[in-house]
């Protein structure tokens, strides 16, 4: 199949999440206005998305929901197994986001994290082991991590992104300030500050009277 | 001043960091196409945005650095005074959030967090007091705090983000999963999960052969 775009994949992760929801309160059908509204996006956008992923509903009970979250599943998911992801660097970021990765019911693998501190290798957090970042490339490839979650302090992250790739990652989550530029794997980044900036210039006293 | 892009914004915002990072380093003046190798995005984008904001570098020494941070700083800061956040929900990524606030050089002036647990309550994080969230209308006004950064679990997002807005707040960070509808304030969401099943999607080995 071919690849979808960024967009329509971020989307059909959160309906999936929405989705799930709805099915664990006992709902097994959901039209796609109803979708869309508890997601603030158009009906016409969902029915789109959902049209592309190859699923009907009916006009007269919407999607099947259990159905529809097996389908995006096959789209968003390894079909043949769960992927494994490392987050590299657990300090504060690092364990709220596997507190995040663990308390959600993604497929995505948990399998190592690793840091430099040596009070935090041989510990295990939420049920996983610290590794010493010195055995990075070792542990990427015994452990068959494709995913890498990197929360290093921004002196360490170009080094450390190079010797994720080198050691096989397919696909590397920055949450660094510094930006970095990978040749052999998929990149997305996020950063915290320029999120905040922008909030702050629309909630300007003096723009907010346009809201 | 007429509201420039979000994505200007958040671009203005990275120039300035980085930027700021170059003088530190002794430079003083930079070429379009060296900040944007810097940021991996292309010199027409950079001259662009960088007009569209007033200012113009020379031929022979490209832009002056110390100018340009402040005239990002005109149009992206409040000119008048700092403006004021708070965190609300101090647990594992509310903390990591304010280490972000504190090392970065930011005109955000974090005010205050909140939270519900008597543990917390009244303890300083990182020398800002946390305050019980029944208090939070409360504090809001009488620090004249603007921007809210929201990490509460997840099933009090939508009731505490509205007693934010009713307080006075003008813009949210949203950092829980739960997506939000705001009448009167400026929102800005960001989904962990949502990010790395992104990630998860194209750095399948099926697809990164591709990459």
């Amino acid at each position: 199949m071919k690849l979808l775009p960024e967009r329509t994949i971020e989307r059909l992760s959160k309906y999936r999440r929405v989705l799930q929801r709805e099915l664990d309160n006992g709902t097994d059908h959901i039209y796609s206005h109803e979708l869309a509204k508890l997601l603030h996006i158009t009906p016409v956008q969902v029915r789109r998305d959902i049209m592309l992923i190859g699923h009907t509903g009916t006009l007269r009970k919407g999607y099947g929901i259990e159905n529809l979250i097996k389908l995006i599943g096959e789209i968003i998911d390894c079909s043949s197994s769960e992927q494994n992801v490392a987050i590299i660097g657990i300090g504060k970021l690092g364990q709220a986001l596997l507190e995040y990765l663990n308390s959600s019911n993604t497929r995505l693998n948990l399998s190592a994290v690793f840091d430099n501190n040596p009070d935090k290798i041989g510990d295990s957090f939420g049920g996983t082991l610290c590794h010493n970042i010195d055995n990075l490339k070792k542990i990427i490839i015994r452990e068959n991590i494709t995913i890498g979650i990197l929360t290093v302090p921004p002196e360490y992250a170009k080094e450390i992104s190079a010797r994720m790739v080198d050691a096989g990652i397919l696909g590397i989550m920055n949450y660094t300030p510094v930006s970095l530029k990978l040749d052999h794997a998929f990149l997305e980044e996020y950063d915290v500050i320029t999120s905040l900036e922008k909030v702050a210039y629309f909630a300007k006293p003096r723009h907010a009277e346009f809201l």
